[in-house]
């Protein structure tokens, strides 16, 4: 993981435009779990990789991220990110859209130093995936019919594409077998699931990572807690739903009421559980790998995605 | 060209999000001029290329070029483009980046599917440039002491790099020599540098392509003309300049007087002759190949290019 960070910083640089490494540092620097870096390290281990191109791929998933971070901010209007505040406020939209930009160019670079076509192939895919991931959410937004294979359509675009793909390339780079590819791939998408689901419940019952809790609600999102109290409204609950969702006239208090009517209709408590599912539908993905540290590694992975709902 | 224009229509769409086609639509349906992608399949043809990774790599480098326009209408905040809103005004801006991430990975795609590492490093080079120039020309805007050293580095970055990585890549698939590969890039660089001076100039004099006359000097871009304009001006000029561009305090009748004092200092005329040494410059990177039809369209495309200086 220092060859990782080593190899962001030199390559997070610009001659010609001292811009780029600055907004790119300030998130970067502000220290991201950096656990798409680590699945490619690991799934590489994990199939007795001995090169050094998981290291490039590592900083290139780092990199796919940063510039998506960059980028949601500027379609989100965040003012706050990892607990700081957002590129977009601190210098401006502009710079955030083009640093993204520069930034996803990189990791091409990165990822075309592999000489692998078939990395190429799975992370420019995993990259359409993402944006289509964000443009559907982006057009679902505010819509109560939204429903639950709609939900999954769209995380599994935004966020568990990129996991997929950091522990697939992982595997294919050391060259193992089909069968384990293919469970590296199931074991990414199921952790980035997880990771998503976790990720909308404690935006709504509020964490430690420097979030405003219930900027989803107040931006119309459809997540599964919503989506799940949603289904079992009642017609006075249904008015409080168009309301805030639909008609985006969020209130004060109205994160309260919205929690009561979820907790009403169990929709937190289900909602954790299928994280909790999905995390440990990663951990047996791995099966099929001999026990070991970096099995031990990746499992642990999907399990600290859900830790904070334990 | 007609079967760049029908893998652009397949490769637009997306299952998943139908506003993706819709906004991709609005501005590949608007009739740009595609001088990239004719650039790809003239340069292939004109090193008897027979394969047909051309239209892959034309149709490549019109997304790329489109995921850039896409960005720079939110960076820029403009409203008309060829003649038309907008997307960030029609849709929003959340859709404009979006769709233009998405394009930018479609495009990726498409060129993994050539099979060929160089192109894709030429390529993901190309992209990161572009990025680069964006970012430095946001950084410069507004600063008097820009020179036109600087102002090169934008143009080559921006514009330029597109076109010379369009016609590079056509001389690479055809597996030409190194010199005719080199002969290429020059012409595209050229040609690029020529068409970015004469876009500049008519944004200030006036032209039929559905900008607003104006836009560069309310936005306070350091463009050729004001540059060589700023570099003559006396004391009460330079107090307009300061006004105009350094601190951004744009009046009716500016344009008017900007151009007035772009003419005391001859500084459209020169740069109305160095887009025309720009033009003629790229079409004697062509003299290294036979006479031809295909050589005449690439040196009609410089031509092209600065048509409206005549």
């Amino acid at each position: 993981m220092e060859a990782v960070n080593a190899l962001i910083a030199t390559r997070m640089a610009s001659e010609n435009a001292p811009r780029i490494p600055e907004v790119t540092a300030h998130l970067i620097g502000a220290g991201g779990k950096r656990v798409r870096p680590l699945m490619v390290l690991a799934a590489a281990d994990l199939c007795d990789y001995a090169g050094d191109h998981d290291v490039r791929l590592a900083a290139t998933v780092e990199f796919i991220h940063t510039a998506t971070l960059l980028h949601d901010d500027v379609v989100d209007e965040s003012e706050q990110r990892r607990g700081r505040p957002t590129a977009n406020l601190l210098w401006d939209n502009p710079s955030s859209v083009l640093v993204g930009d520069y930034l996803f160019a990189r990791s091409f670079q990165l990822m075309v130093e592999t000489g692998s076509l078939r990395v190429l192939d799975i992370l420019s895919n995993a990259a359409a995936v993402i944006a289509e991931g964000e443009v559907l959410q982006l057009s679902v937004a505010r819509n109560l019919a939204t429903d639950e294979e709609t939900y999954l359509k769209v995380i599994r675009g935004k966020t568990a594409a990129l996991f997929a793909a950091a522990s697939e390339v992982g595997g294919v780079i050391a060259g193992t077998s089909e069968a384990k590819v293919d469970a590296l791939r199931t074991y990414g998408d199921a952790l980035g699931i997880a990771f998503q689901i976790a990720d909308d419940l404690l935006d709504l019952t509020g964490d430690d990572i420097g979030k405003n809790t219930g900027d989803d609600l107040r931006e119309g999102k459809l997540t599964l807690p919503v989506i799940r109290a949603v289904a079992g409204a009642d017609s006075e609950e249904r008015a409080f739903w168009d309301r805030v969702i639909a008609r985006g006239r969020y209130q004060d208090g109205d994160l309260e009421q919205a929690l009561d009517l979820m907790t009403r209709h169990d929709a937190i408590e289900t909602t954790r559980k299928t994280a909790l599912d999905w995390s440990a539908r990663a951990k047996d993905a791995l099966d099929l790998f001999p026990e070991g540290e970096m099995r031990d590694t990746l499992r642990a992975l999907a399990d600290h995605v859900v830790v904070r709902l334990l």
